[in-house]
């Protein structure tokens, strides 16, 4: 294949975000003695990134972090789901839920074996800061961090992807993009990039209508970390 | 000391430079059946490196590789030291000795303790590819990845330490910068940022007249990346 380093999409790829917040929100609800609806709060939460992006990727509003998105979209929200009227600093550590994502099973295996034979890093719309924390907490082990924040952008938007390349010293078709996302291996693809499929048929939960296969041959259709070191001869 | 993330020098600081590329040099005069001067390559190569950023921090010149200063630099001195009139993919691979640097014998050890404690990471001159593969080759522990390439700047430029700090979503004084180079944590110091000094006396070899003391009181001196350790508790 002629790849020397893999790049991650991070939430829903490589950690489990539904299920993480929907774990962390039965501790709330447990903390503030409250009804928190974890799933509803989840859905709602993530239903909002692309539309808040866009507004970022249009050109509407200057780069923004995506922790600034996310506490945009909780104040918005919090009070649908039962989190209304908290303190400043219950809120906050709410909003950093998205630091301390658990991964899929498969992942920090995977990656480990991974690791042995290519540079590995995320290339995610997380921020550095949120990168890093997730997988400090989660012993996820990358070579290092890249991030849509280094070149003020979001994926798909093509510097994301180029701008990985460049910091690797790398031409595009000596990286490979995983995601579970078929979009994001779209994006990658056209500017020449590999790409490998993970599928993650309950990323959104059990109901999941989208990503339930590859949406064209890619490089390595697979279904966990794991078998894509097998893939991959690791 | 209420430090979150401890950032480092890497040339000199956490690498014997000068040591890796004589020890290197030995097997190029092997292979290549030519007497190599290897420590006289080594310090001209060096003593260029400052002059070469010179360029693009007056804003003579717009930022440049790292490697590409290096290779400008080698392609200079080559001659002088027993390497002229050598195929261009000699001289690349001579010119990436800079990514195949050793550590100090203290520092990984010192750094796997550390990072129980700290987020850590590389603040260099040197570009983020050559970091990592730095890293990769010598098992050094970091969170990420942080370089003046990232922000289009070399160390002592203001917005390298600030830029790091930012990344890593902290106010500078929760950031603490380690180097065996005073100049480096003056100008940290001024920007807020803690500051450790690491003691490396024969980092230009035996003769070294510079760096052989802290020039003012640092938050912490020490001789080692283990008393490092030791001094911030871990």
């Amino acid at each position: 294949m002629n790849v020397d380093a893999l790049v991650f999409d991070v939430f829903g790829t490589c950690v489990d975000w539904r299920g993480s917040i929907v774990r962390e929100a039965r501790r709330w609800s447990r903390d503030l003695g409250r009804t928190i609806d974890g799933e509803g709060l989840a859905d709602a939460w993530r239903a909002a990134y692309g539309p808040s992006m866009e507004e970022v990727k249009s050109g509407r509003r200057p780069f923004t972090y995506l922790d600034t998105l996310h506490r945009e979209t909780l104040d918005r929200i919090a009070g649908r789901f039962g989190l209304g009227g908290l303190e400043e600093k219950t809120l906050a550590h709410i909003n950093r839920v998205w630091h301390r994502l658990d991964p899929w099973p498969d992942t920090v295996p995977g990656l480990r074996r991974l690791r042995a034979k290519f540079l590995l890093a995320p290339l995610s719309n997380g921020g550095v800061a949120l990168l890093t924390r997730m997988a400090k907490r989660a012993a996820m082990p990358w070579d290092l961090i890249l991030s849509g924040e280094l070149f003020e952008g979001y994926k798909p938007e093509p510097k994301v992807y180029l701008g990985a390349a460049r910091l690797l010293d790398l031409p595009p078709e000596r990286v490979m993009m995983v995601a579970a996302h078929n979009g994001d291996l779209e994006a990658a693809a056209a500017l020449g990039l590999k790409t490998a499929f993970v599928l993650r048929p309950t990323e959104y939960g059990p109901a999941q209508t989208t990503d339930l296969a590859p949406s064209r041959t890619w490089d390595c259709s697979v279904d966990s970390m794991e078998a894509l070191a097998d893939a991959l001869g690791c």
